[in-house]
């Protein structure tokens, strides 16, 4: 089957093995086109801050929102290695940039992997120039270039505006809202203004990639890009309202929440996929806190683990959150069960319900009932495997 | 070896079984005094509140810090019970008043266990007639019985003013700052007035119980409570400064520091205690934060457990815990080891490290170069136990 990115006019995607992964696997991607094309970007909110993102986003700046590359490699993450590190971004850009012929200013680059080592050099020295020559269709290589710890490939598509969108992502541990240890890289044909894609990819990733939580722990690294060839014959979306827009940012919010859900489905050591829906909350805020502190809490991750239906850890995580809430008013479901009511537990079959659970996808709502706001949070659960991964994992 | 709350004057300290507890283990403490005594409490922070908080908050009020007793009961929170569960608070309260001879509003309550559950009044109608029967010296039997998924007792004393101080408390799971499923009882004989000795409570709770966390998760029920009775001869503390009240003070941040420490060391599948220094902070605030969510970081704790000295990880929760810093004047100390300076890690001897790691207690020392806000926090690590005992357990 054609990988998901090779569907989309434009784009020349490529992958190679440069040596950069002990592991000796596929660990550098490039993704370029022949001319500039808008660009868009979301970044961590870390305060520490690795070289590729601080390039990044000088780039972009720089350029007004039009690139002509993304240059990505898994295996180190050029995080905390100070000048050196930018020295060592700035010389990938300008290989990509002689290879491909374009200004270095107009590459994106994103690493991942282990941070506080710098970038082996020679090697980007040498697979670089090979790369660049690559002619693209290479995306099923691409996809698998970039992961690290994931199991599994994530890619999602959906059409839109008579053109397509397509994303891949990686990302498995070190996942926050406010994004992660996640490289997103969305391309499509559809043709679109570099400040309307940015307000689109904004408004859809903080719908998707910024509701995945896995640890709360949020990496130097996150990196959501998304580039626009313009080639799928499409009339210019010039502004972030109307009907192409709102079909277009549709479109993309379907693909960037696919992409989330299968990150909460891959996270480290998880069973399953645990869906938080908060509604009724005071306010946006109030709900997104709610499902963030009910999603991170080690004892509702754990309670997902043992099929057990503990209303009780939900109830005290919503209960120290800081969210507006009234435990009378509260309205707790369980896979579609209500569980809790009127500030009390209410009977229930245990061992059906622990049945129940017992899915790929457990679906925990909570009402409650002081107001209109909403949120989804996207977690899994919380096992052995999860504590084995990141206890055995050396420095 | 006598209990040391057995040391402090003017309490008797008492113990039964009463069958809360399907283990039929201990699980009903008693502290009465023959007239009324100064009384402070800090309560849970938590928007979901068992009847026993919201029922001792206002008998406090009503008697104006002026208590004759506590009742505490393990095997049942009474929370998340509704009106019927604040009417067996009260009538909990009238029991011990008709046995001791004071005001059922002389009566502070607290309860752990099981939550969403009523309480089996007919067992506490049965045995707290005789419970109030007893005359004391019990105080091994009463730290025992305060106990649910804890391994160890917890007990701590400190002289001062000619008196003493004794505390003991419960706490192993669902613990974290700004209290947790955290009883506390300290007695002393120590003359101090009730506002005096709520305010020295309240800061030495502040500096050690708000510091401890386990999981994040707080709880429904937490609650510390100190009696003074006055027995000590000393001249009466009347305000919140001069020498006897900073000799009081001191002496009670030690008792709750103390115990405080001993609840993180026994956290839920702890297998040591993890202390993470703070220091340099822009303000106070920002310095607790910092330590909270590197002391709650589940990628850290699993890095204590696995003996890995990971400054990536402690990096990573600095940079996203939303406290100031910067990398560049950030310095890491991991049992007294540099690993992480001037934005890079330092080079050390990774094996030595991961070998000093291997103890019962592991401190974290962080500068951040800012200011001179500082804080420490009290956690433990996270292990294949906690999941275990967390995932097995069925409501």
């Amino acid at each position: 089957m054609k990988n998901l990115l090779d569907k989309v006019k434009g784009f020349a995607v490529c992958a190679t093995k440069a040596g950069i992964k002990v592991s000796g696997k596929l660990d550098l991607g490039l993704i370029y086109t022949d001319e500039p094309v808008a660009a868009a970007a979301v970044f961590t909110q870390s305060k520490v801050v690795a070289a590729p993102v601080t390039y990044s986003r000088k780039n972009l700046k720089a350029s007004k929102g039009r690139m002509r590359a993304i240059v990505v490699n898994a295996g180190n993450a050029n995080a905390c290695t100070g000048q050196t590190g930018m020295d060592n971004a700035a010389e990938t850009a300008k290989l990509v940039a002689a290879g491909i012929g374009c200004k270095p200013t107009e590459v994106l680059i994103c690493s991942t992997g282990i941070i506080g080592v710098q970038m082996p050099m020679e090697k980007m020295r040498a697979a670089l120039p090979v790369l660049t020559k690559q002619k693209g269709g290479n995306g099923a290589e691409f996809t698998q270039a970039i992961l690290t710890t994931d199991l599994v490939k994530k890619t999602a598509s959906a059409g839109a505006c008579g053109g397509t969108i397509a994303g891949v992502c990686k990302g498995s541990g070190m996942i926050a809202p406010n994004m992660a240890t996640m490289l997103g890289f969305i391309l499509t044909d559809i043709a679109i203004e570099p400040a309307v894609l940015q307000a689109a990819l904004s408004a859809a990733t903080e719908m998707s990639f910024n509701c995945v939580t896995v640890d709360g722990d949020t990496s130097t690294n996150d990196t959501v890009l998304c580039l626009a060839s313009g080639k799928a014959g499409n009339k210019m979306i010039k502004a972030a309202s109307g009907k192409d827009y709102e079909e277009f940012l549709a479109a993309l919010k379907k693909v960037c929440y696919s992409l989330a859900t299968q990150v909460a489905q891959d996270g480290e050591g998880a069973t399953k996929l645990v869906v938080v829906n908060v509604t009724g909350a005071k306010s946006a805020k109030d709900a997104k806190l709610a499902g963030k502190t009910v999603s991170e809490s080690p004892l509702v991750k754990t309670a997902m683990f043992g099929n057990d239906p503990n209303w009780g850890r939900i109830v005290a995580a919503l209960g120290r959150s800081g969210c507006a809430m009234v435990p009378e008013k509260t309205n707790i479901r369980l896979c579609g069960k209500e569980i809790f009511a009127a500030g009390a537990p209410k009977p229930f079959n245990a061992d059906a319900l622990s049945k129940a659970m017992k899915k790929k996808q457990v679906v925990i709502d909570i009402e409650l009932g002081l107001g209109k706001g909403a949120a989804t949070l996207l977690t899994c659960d919380f096992s052995y495997d999860y504590v084995k991964i990141n206890a055995d994992y050396h420095t």
